[in-house]
């Protein structure tokens, strides 16, 4: 059904006429503390699935909470019309917030914060990461209905509930709901704009491997006074494990960790000469100026195009205010794997775990704990769709869309891929300075509004 | 004022027929939650030794508690009597009892568990370390001054709330205190039996020195997949450096740590061979069977005359539920080095940070806390109390009291020496598995009523 330029200008108008009310379902949808990871907040997880499936169902799709045995799936369905099928893709569930203190604002209060440069800041967990970008495309649709009484090409919406807790369910789902989510083309909005200013299609991601790592030693905790030196410390034998994870020169020592690591093509490594990324500028910005990765990588490199092995997490013995001369019995590392094309997650599992258990003594044991793998994505840059929503975003922007990639992984363009035969469209309107998994993230209201605007171009562009 | 058989045999019955009100005051004693490192505990610390100025000022000393800028002293004096003086230290304080999962009873609910060999074990926090063992103490001067109308040696308690977290408050106030704490001999029950059936004197303990090391990275925490390889992770810069404390042959890796450490004297280790000490069956107790330090010592070697390093804590990122992909801002650890004879707690201090210092990347930044110091320190042997306590000992438990050494630290007793010019003979009546500083803490009710027993013999020794 294609859009006179009339109805999509009608569209955009409305969007920014009511991004008043866009903002507060967004207030709404922030309030609701859908920490998946975390299972006393399985309740929050439901009430934002339920939520959606209101919002959706009043704007004319048939929505429902679909059960896993996790956290629910959103699937919402538009009337059927003429044209291509869309089916978009983001996450209600977000991050913990801890730590809490570091907040300067309640994380489930959504907050806006002007700027010394005008720009406002729409503080709160999730804001960005990914409640913020899932209501563009939503609000959106909102406004091309509201303009026009119709969505311009067929949209089915995905709404996931375990993307920052391994996602374990929705593969499963996706295999079990094939046939409602055939389409011509995946979208997902869970990426960055290049700055500020400029638009991007993410055409790379990288892979994720999560494993926790439990070392026991003594059956129980002991007095470090009475076998300090002679019982095994976990605490040392992880910190050896973890040391040993890393060459001096920044590469991952684990055996065969490069085996499958191809260079970047010359063509997309030119292109990415041309974004004028300043990797010193990137590091400053946290109050680093040392790239920690392969020494013979720009730091462009090392985030887009190189695997990673980071530990999250690591505990072990007594944590608390003061002092305990306890040498503990158990020590344990979240430890994740970022991974580029070709690398095989099952294989850099294995090989870790290998890696791990030849550095436990004889007399210690060490237990693993999966936490989600997922294989690098490339997406082919020459599709037609990919061209249509780069021109749409050039109309917005007033520049052309970056083709970039992300050092972070969303498995689900993996899964659309493997499992509905269907490329992704990755294209977000977040900023590097958002804070996601921190305290104090936000979402610029720039991004918000010109993410829905985006979006609105976007779908009449596909329609043509 | 010497003792005769008679009255002696009529304290040890009166300390035998009322050993059900001397477990009730331990129950009592137990019941105080008097963790002296945790600042919440600060009222329960008060209530300890208030407690014990009512008990003793009960039993006709003059008790107070004495304000320090922590936990208050409990000092006591009995009346007059010709003879000599002792000085009797033990501490009021505990330690935390996290994790509290694997208590199998409340630690604060002193509970009797008869065993299958028929020994009872009182269960509890402190049992042990040291409100059972400064109870002995206590409860002897008790049974003398019932049975006999007054105890035969001077006696002055003075009894800590900081043993267990630092103790940085009780120098200066044995300084201040020096007139009225001036003895003949100081007397210290917070060391371990030989094994159940055999009293001993601790002639050596190590000495302690705790540091807490936080390493700061990125101004803020950082998503692993935006940043993850170019951004350092304290994790892996802190897991680098505590690796890098110990040499692959289980010895110490800091410059200098064993420049002052000296072989112990062959007439000690000669006498450390007779007592029948088993090195494989004190790891397989634990579950462990191959000694983690030097690979040239013994396992008595490794725990009573050579100096450690031991992570006692470890902590960076998240470490809750699930998964969090988290490059954290910070991460940290609380390390404890045990000293033997002639090394210099400040030297071993500067050496520890400047080893860590030259591993902190440049970008990156390290705070240090201190956490206590003090030296080892190595009793005379020859003295006549402590030929006087030995005949005591052998009295009461048929055997010789063996001279031992022990892996832990009591900084008291170099204090007593530095600053009140007394030998200290360290006498105590815990088991080594009586898993102190550990869930499930016990002390052997053998212990607490033989214990009882061996003191009133000592002091009346003393007084012939």
């Amino acid at each position: 059904m294609p859009v006179s330029k009339t109805e999509l200008d009608a569209a955009l108008a409305h969007a920014d006429m009511h991004m008043g009310e866009s903002l507060d379902r967004l207030r709404e949808l922030v309030a609701i503390k859908s920490i998946s990871t975390d299972p006393a907040y399985k309740a929050e997880c439901r009430r934002a699935a339920d939520w959606l499936v209101t919002q959706l169902a009043g704007e004319g799709f048939s929505a429902s909470a679909r059960p896993t045995p996790g956290h629910p799936v959103v699937v919402a369905h538009a009337p059927t019309v003429a044209g291509p099928k869309v089916v978009f893709y983001a996450h209600y569930d977000v991050q913990p917030v801890d730590p809490l203190a570091l907040w300067n604002t309640d994380p489930f209060i959504l907050t806006e914060a002007k700027q010394p440069n005008g720009e406002v800041h729409l503080m709160g967990r999730g804001t960005s990461d990914d409640k913020g970008q899932l209501l563009t495309f939503v609000e959106a649709c909102r406004a091309l209905r509201a303009a026009t009484g119709k969505l311009p090409v067929n949209v089915t919406l995905c709404l996931e509930g375990e993307e920052e807790s391994g996602g374990k369910n929705l593969p499963p789902f996706l295999q079990s709901a094939r046939d409602e989510l055939a389409a011509d083309v995946a979208l997902v909005c869970d990426t960055d704009l290049l700055d500020p200013e400029t638009p991007s299609i993410t055409t790379m991601l990288r892979g994720l491997v999560g494993e926790e790592v439990v070392i026991t030693c003594a059956n129980k905790d002991l007095h470090s006074g009475i076998y300090g030196n002679a019982a095994r410390n976990p605490n040392q034998v992880l910190a050896e494990i973890i040391a040993s994870l890393r060459n001096p020169d920044g590469s991952v020592a684990v055996a065969g960790f490069y085996d499958d690591v191809k260079e970047v093509d010359a063509t997309t490594k030119a292109s990415w000469e041309t974004l004028g990324f300043d990797g010193a500028a990137f590091l400053e910005d946290v109050g680093l100026s040392i790239p920690a990765g392969e020494k013979n990588r720009s730091v462009l490199e090392q985030t887009w195009s190189r695997p990673t092995c980071e530990i999250n997490g690591m505990s072990g013995g007594y944590t608390g205010d003061g002092f305990k001369t306890v040498i503990p019995a158990k020590a344990s590392a979240k430890i994740s794997f970022r991974l580029v094309a070709d690398m095989d997650p099952d294989k850099i599992r294995a090989a870790f775990r290998a890696h791990v258990r030849a550095r436990v003594p004889a007399d210690c044991s060490v237990e693993f704990h999966e936490h989600g793998g997922s294989p690098a994505i490339a997406v082919p840059t020459t599709g037609k769709y990919l061209q249509q929503a780069r021109a749409a975003l050039a109309d917005e922007w007033g520049r052309q869309a970056a083709l970039r990639a992300s050092g972070g992984s969303i498995p689900v363009a993996g899964d659309f891929k493997r499992i509905l035969g269907l490329d992704t469209l990755l294209i977000g309107f977040a900023n590097a300075d958002d804070r996601i998994h921190s305290p104090n993230e936000k979402y610029n209201l720039k991004s918000f509004q010109k993410g829905i605007r985006s979006w609105i171009r976007i779908l009449a562009a596909f329609a043509a």
